[in-house]
């Protein structure tokens, strides 16, 4: 389906916009088209904030998420509860949490999690970084919010054995069990195993 | 689902993604992390391509097809029969076209169809350029390659009246009947109506 335009313009602004995820020629054409319609300074607005993105974007040096100033804002809002850290594997992770409005502490963003398979090991990670974080006071409580996968179950062990020196500090994960409108009889029966072994006192969800 | 990030620039890089055709705030926000993980060559290669092409874009000034430069590619090639003539809607049919690798003459792209609804009369359309350059003489034919829609219809109605005074001049449209792989009790009944009474002699397709 290669095809030839008449434009090499044309053809280069195709050729860019199929480069981004989940685009295919097709579509990268229906937004070229589209840019064409554009009036020049949206077009230059786009343009700007997608070059800005990626010269100008900073990494907060405290909990290493996304951030435009060397403190995020997260992180510099005197509102939140900076004595609980949250660890999240990335910055999807922190949004995902955020979105749900139920938790106002700090993260602490690893860029990962330890996969042998795929070279990362915990020094590739902000590990040794949220000791010392952890190390200067003022956390009473770490929460491994990692993915309940294997290297997630990894990666919160060996943070767990690092943190284990620090006397009075609460070590917690995310709860594990059926997701909401679970249907037993389609659940996995690991998460189903899990969920009776690990059951709870009955109370009424608000 | 309006969320907010830790970092303007972020954000507005999602809400310009966004603004593309088809691109929800989901997808804008995959392409975002995609364009971070980007290396700053890339990503300048990218905006420079789509700011070009809105910049720098030109329309052929015989055809009014995309160009980069004064004549296209296709009304220069001199290999391509310039005798003939296709009247298209815009560039994009000039690319479905192209993509069969059954035309070899040239274009007229209009700009449009005759539409009262969306204010567009003849005057809106490259119907004059079209007549002048029949006119010029060296053309044979014409075809009429529009939409088989009302406005399709009304335009080449319009544009065959404007030709009809050159003698000699073949005007033709494309054919119209069963698509391929069109089964008789799916299509619609206009359809196969016009295809019975424009029945043509059998003959073995290639």
């Amino acid at each position: 389906m290669e095809q030839h335009y008449s434009s090499d313009l044309f053809e280069h602004a195709v050729d860019e916009f199929s480069k981004l995820p989940g685009i295919g020629r097709k579509t990268a054409l229906r937004m070229v088209l589209h840019v064409l319609r554009m009036d020049v300074n949206s077009v230059d607005a786009m343009t700007g904030a997608i070059s800005r993105l990626r010269h100008d974007v900073k990494y907060c040096r405290v909990c290493h998420n996304i951030s435009d100033v060397d403190v995020c804002q997260i992180c510099s809002n005197p509102l939140r509860d900076s004595s609980t850290v949250c660890v999240v594997e990335n910055i999807q992770d922190v949004m995902a949490i955020e979105a749900t409005g139920q938790y106002r502490g700090l993260y602490h963003v690893l860029g990962g999690v330890i996969s042998p398979v795929d070279g990362l090991g915990p020094s590739d990670l902000e590990i040794q970084s949220l000791v010392d974080r952890v190390g200067a006071g003022g956390v009473s409580e770490v929460i491994l919010a990692l993915g309940s996968t294997m290297e997630g179950d990894t990666t919160s062990f060996f943070i767990s054995r690092k943190l284990a020196r620090f006397d009075g500090l609460r070590l917690t994960m995310l709860a594990r069990g059926l997701s909401v409108n679970d249907e037993l009889q389609y659940t996995d029966e690991v998460t189903l195993g899990r969920s009776i072994t690990n059951r709870v006192e009955f109370r009424v969800e608000m």
